[in-house]
């Protein structure tokens, strides 16, 4: 059969060879990656889950296997009561539904609020996964302009003032790819913009448990709790294969969000739910918390001491004060998807920018670090590495213009 | 906010209160539901988990719970292949999609293939989650004729004739919500009627493990495989809240749903697959399976004595020959929406027929009945409360002709 003439229109637009391409070199065993977004292993309970089964079995028996609710466990949305209020998130456990990661709620709000041609604000660089959830439904982006303190409110305030926006995207705390936090007096001009204009924010807060400097700021939704969607995950503070992911939204698009969900998989895991449940109860996400800290602090001040250490003339990068990404932009003429090759070369990946940019066109001189999944020696390894297929780089670039003059 | 002018022109099509609503009386713990579709809690390897827990974690280690590829987890793919070569369909691992519940799969399908007024055939009457994977997309249906033996193939053909069908969809084995199976020779007509009009088919076969009486038939996959998207899933044979699908697609194909899952939730639960696969690679799958069938054949047959021993006159209903529902059609005057108030007051609860046709005009005297549920002497005492009931509606009924005609 010739399956291209059964495809949706919607389809071609969901073209992302490029990016997985890039991965699947990354993936190989002879390549240091920081390409990925993986949590270390380490800081998996794997000791602790045969406990966890047991003391979630004992509680809820055979319903941990069983089909369930569309909104989700309803042990779980308890336990995130508190977890939330911690962070500033005031919800009752019906406000809370569980999605399948918060990809899951990143497809359930594409799904439910746009149509074709809707315009969706994100900030450039935004995160690549909310591109994928969104893109199939066709939207158009604009972007929202950034610099070290996050989005600019001024840039969202003219856009929302000029353009009909269905929603806008932000990752505010330790964002991926940058690692840049909206700074609290932002996060206050953010939230008078959103009601002045009567907009609503999407907010991914996947990382903001993952502070290893500063103090933490309050999330966006604790200022305008009426026009934010507020999204979280358990995959960075319990394990990203359980897929575990919440959505905090008002109950007018909850109820939507629900129907949706449930042409997509009838509902998220049970017996993840179960776990997680038993895994924020039981106190054990909070006991363990500090050691994944403390783990990543040093893995971050590892990449941001060799980027010092080795990293040539005309590069700077950001300080994240948590999360698991550095932003590195380099002179305006380095080709960042050029270097990837000289660097896989080498031995050494990264996400080239541009994928980052709802304009791909934009970027091109940029990359994301991880530095959660390696350890410090290997690091710094890895952006020695880097350096030299730098240095590399700029010679054959050199060459190349003497060539072009030729 | 108000969230009604936020929404997306799919939205509106998403609306499933009525079958919603319906549900949510059938769980109160007063009324005995037949309602629903939920395989037998006994079923569960609820005893077997620790172990199972424990040597997927010796075997995979932290991978169990680390992100994972879109396309599955590896082992489980590798252990389906035999598993799927017992029913007759040759697949590589590699050909083998993991999804979140098959539901996964028909909403991937949905998204790949659906622009806004395709057409899909399904069968009159179809299976109702499969409606809500696909409504989002905004197709058309086309009703395909059934009857004793399923699917009518010269309904099927006289529609691929006149219609530009994007695919069919149906359940041949033990169909929900009629329990029918499509017969030996008719498959072997729609395999030749598919590759005719080289039309694509998507085959749902949930239940083929669960057979009570009589002999296997093979998927209409095994008769015409380039022409077939076969789905299949654990939740009727481990468990459903482990939310564990799989589809076997044509590559062109396969290569898109891939990219479609990954905007949805990047891949499904990884713990589940670990424990799945250790489930069916060690032997627990088709150790346990003759007692869940021995289980669910008394059910079975509770429910048809029981249909014998109270129904009145004017009812039929179909023999499966396995699966998990029962489908009663009432006299032609019947309204199963009017008969579920008074089942619902004498405690018993079922689902009107009216919601499994795309044409939802049809169906009014027909109704879903799960067996798998509930104990042979539970299911006794529904079916005497529901001839009651039915008593009732049709004294009432006639009153009301009487009251009318005043």
């Amino acid at each position: 059969m010739d399956f291209s003439r059964l495809l949706a229109d919607r389809t071609k637009g969901m073209e992302a060879s490029a990016i997985r391409e890039i991965l699947k070199v990354a993936s190989s065993p002879d390549v240091i990656s920081l390409a990925g977004g993986l949590p270390a292993a380490e800081t998996f309970p794997v000791d602790e889950l045969p406990d966890l089964l047991r003391a979630a079995l004992d509680r809820y028996g055979s319903a941990a296997l069983q089909y369930d609710a569309s909104e989700g466990f309803g042990p779980l949305r308890e336990a995130l009561v508190p977890h939330l209020a911690a962070r500033g998130v005031t919800a009752t456990a019906d406000d809370i539904l569980i999605t399948s990661g918060s990809q899951g709620a990143l497809d359930g709000l594409g799904k439910v609020l746009l149509s074709r041609g809707d315009i969706v604000a994100v900030e450039a660089p935004t995160y690549l996964g909310a591109l994928q959830a969104f893109n199939p439904y066709q939207p158009a982006y604009v972007e929202i302009e950034t610099d070290d303190d996050g989005l600019v409110p001024v840039s969202l305030d003219r856009i929302l003032e000029d353009q009909r926006v269905k929603f806008v995207y932000a990752v505010p705390t330790f964002q991926n790819p940058t690692g840049r936090t909206l700074s609290m007096g932002r996060r206050r001009q953010v939230a008078e913009i959103l009601q002045r204009h009567d907009a609503l924010l999407v907010e991914d807060d996947p990382y903001s448990d993952l502070r290893y400097v500063g103090e933490p700021v309050a999330p966006v939704k604790s200022l305008a709790p009426d026009h934010v969607v507020y999204l979280s995950t358990l995959s960075k503070t319990f394990a990203p294969g359980l897929r575990v992911g919440l959505c905090v939204a008002p109950v007018e698009l909850q109820r939507w969000l629900v129907i949706a969900r449930q042409g997509v998989d009838l509902h998220t895991t049970t017996l993840s739910q179960a776990l997680a449940a038993e895994y924020i109860r039981g106190g054990l996400l909070d006991a363990r918390l500090p050691a994944t800290i403390a783990l990543y602090r040093a893995r971050r001040q590892a990449l941001i001491d060799a980027l010092e250490a080795y990293m040539p003339e005309g590069f700077r990068w950001t300080q994240p004060e948590g999360g698991m990404f550095i932003w590195v932009t380099g002179p305006r003429d380095l080709d960042t998807e050029r270097l990837y090759a000289a660097a896989i070369a080498r031995g050494v990946a990264f996400v080239p920018g541009r994928f980052f940019f709802a304009d791909p066109s934009q970027g091109r001189s940029t990359l994301r670090m991880n530095f959660t999944a390696a350890e410090p020696d290997v690091i710094r390894e890895a952006i020695r590495l880097l350096a030299d297929a730098i240095h590399e780089t700029s010679r054959d670039s050199t060459q190349g213009v003497v060539a072009d003059e030729r």
